[in-house]
């Protein structure tokens, strides 16, 4: 299964008084690289809910630490599907930092988002066409 | 008018690579002093938008930096009204930082905050008895 | 080995489009109970930075999502010590919501904290001070 | 003098329980604009620090909200001095949302930058090179 790539630049507000990105921000570069991909695949989550009242949830995450990221670091986020359920996906993500010469692992980690009911936030299966987006990638 | 004040540490989250509380963050701080305070008025936001539809939202802020808070640092957090309307309220809002012998003026401003419909985001007046509440602190 | 406990309040910061609490925050909840947890046994971060050149790093996170937060819900957050080595401590976290009745789980997790040179992000072991602090919980 | 443009994107992250972005995340994207207008002007604010000991801080902040952003939206940041003295920088700044047809402001504010001390806090001139590469815009 192909990764997908992600690029993003670390600001002021990422990091923390460590000199380095406060690492719970690495929750939220995986997730703009998720979000990025579903754009790619055609998938809008505010229409998801709108239209089908369903929302995709994170209920899952784990996450290890190698390297510090800093300020005006230039990371690579990737994505990619390891297992797909009916009514859940499991990604596998990466952060890597790039410079001119080569490219370092900082975080690796998996996320699973689950496809819930927005009223309820009960468990409900993939609508077929995201399923299908998700499984043909 | 009466000032309200609340108590706040701050944690690694909410500081930045300058070693100091990245700035943007006071607006928090302010917003956690007057949510507590309409608490203490009886005044729940969840029931006032799932009950009449209505929202309150920051149309203005305008803040002064004068000295950094860090990490563990214990602040205190003022509110005070300072002018009333049918569909806007203006905060007058302070933080300092408190230690044994004395405290500081970190950053001081003010926030004007909208009554404005749920659903359409335009301005309406607010329930009387919100008004009410406000304007007889 | 006891448990610290420790209350929190979600407010609107704390929350997403999604109308329940962005999943990273917990992280940052976890993290308040833990600091909180060090300041009750004299531990302060500042202090092992400044004055032994020595950090405490996040080197590895898991969390489950059982149930959401929402805006004014009264959250604990509980800190238990897992496993202690050398150079890292293992806490298991949970958050529950309180409420007048009961109170549900509504994530739970473990957080690996780490040692390190403050200046060269190596491991280092703790200070024996701070190891006897943690391990005598 | 000629503006400086970003454009970004809403994610989760940035938005709250109201269904838009919370208002406060505005200062960082106006503090993206400016820091990448930075970098294409050769200045390397970690680098600042580093060598010089000198440190860019946010003294004074205005905003005024017209029209929320929305999840998924596309922003476009702008950034223009209005002002320099030798120890400070008044930035003008506006948020539109982006769309096919045509675009909207949202957020309109000024930011006041100065050059502080990194050790100290305590203002300080801007460095010549610093000064002129911002004076030429």
């Amino acid at each position: 299964m192909a990764d997908f790539n992600f690029m993003l630049r670390i600001y002021w507000e990422d990091t923390d008084a460590g000199g380095i990105v406060f690492y719970a921000n690495y929750l939220k570069f995986f997730e703009r690289a998720r979000t990025e991909w579903l754009r790619t695949l055609g998938i809008n989550q505010l229409a998801l809910r709108e239209q089908k009242n369903i929302q995709l949830v994170v209920t899952h995450t784990q996450t290890n630490y190698r390297l510090p990221a800093r300020l005006d670091d230039l990371l690579r986020i990737t994505a990619c599907i390891k297992q797909t359920t009916r009514a859940s996906v499991l990604f596998e993500q990466q952060a890597f930092r790039q410079s001119a010469q080569h490219e370092e692992l900082l975080c690796e980690g998996v996320v699973k988002v689950a496809c819930v009911n927005a009223s309820t936030m009960k468990p409900e299966r993939f609508p077929p066409q995201l399923l299908s987006a998700l499984t043909c990638i």
